[in-house]
């Protein structure tokens, strides 16, 4: 099994404005020219946090972005419905324990499922896009607890007005 | 006249820990490969904060890292000597402002210099260099204010274990 993080922050490290804002990031231009559809294609599991679920609501289906993943949203509200997710109300760390060792999982965000994750050193593999934009406050990707982290850049990539830096776990 | 940013973070955008301290920097590689050599040969004038220069105190004789450039620490003590130095006691903004036009200047650091320089919009070009570490907490390189300010992506390196990114002013 590996976890992957795959997303998009600016150059200051936020994953969205402080009200979950996300149009400086679709201004940035496209990502089509990204490695996107082969990395999607190894991905067996998608995770994500509540708030995130709801970007991804506001444009388009979300079964529609992650069509052959089984894909789970964590939250405490485990009423809703929506076609392609399932809805939990679990500990992120725990609940990763339990999954076929085989698999792999996409950590699509927020930073509260990264936060504990890296804390527990189970991010595997990093992903992470860069934008040309300072936004001076927002949600920052990186909260996990103060304590050095090592890991290995495997790859740097410029598509187009984006960076991609390819960190694995040492 | 232009004004640079170069230097170097951690993943999560610290430039030091919370005391300053930038072991987990020198144990991330060395820069010898690095357009450092190219990059400091276009300066003339230097520009840093005195926690900045109190950390190259550190590692030897200031000026022997900037040999060549007319060098300016930042302070409210202007009683401090230092062979190649020039402590002054000033507006950052205000006093890159009566500067010779044709001058090219690079800030070292740290935040107290460049937050000021960004929220004037007076940084033209910044190398960004990212260490592959993560910190959990220490001083961030961007303390700017909450203004979204969007660049320019020239170029993406990879030197060994640092990522550099350059962006242009927009």
């Amino acid at each position: 099994m590996s976890v992957y993080f795959y997303g998009c922050i600016s150059l200051d490290g936020y994953l969205a404005t402080k009200d979950h804002d996300l149009t400086w990031l679709y201004e940035s231009g496209t990502t089509e020219s990204t490695g996107y559809d082969k990395f999607y294609e190894k991905m067996d599991i998608v995770m994500m946090g509540r708030k995130t679920f709801n970007e991804i609501l506001k444009v388009g289906q979300p079964y529609q972005f992650y069509p052959k993943t089984k894909n789970y949203v964590f939250t405490s509200d485990t009423t809703i419905r929506q076609k392609g997710f399932e809805f939990i109300n679990q500990d992120v760390v725990e609940f990763i324990k339990t999954l076929d060792k085989n698999k792999n999982i996409w950590i699509v965000g927020g930073n509260t499922l990264v936060a504990p994750l890296l804390d527990h050193d189970l991010i595997d593999v990093m992903y992470i896009q860069i934008a040309p934009v300072l936004l001076g406050e927002g949600i920052s990707l990186f909260t996990q607890k103060a304590q050095l982290k090592r890991y290995e850049l495997k790859k740097v990539h410029q598509y187009d007005q984006f960076a991609e830096l390819i960190y694995y776990k040492k």
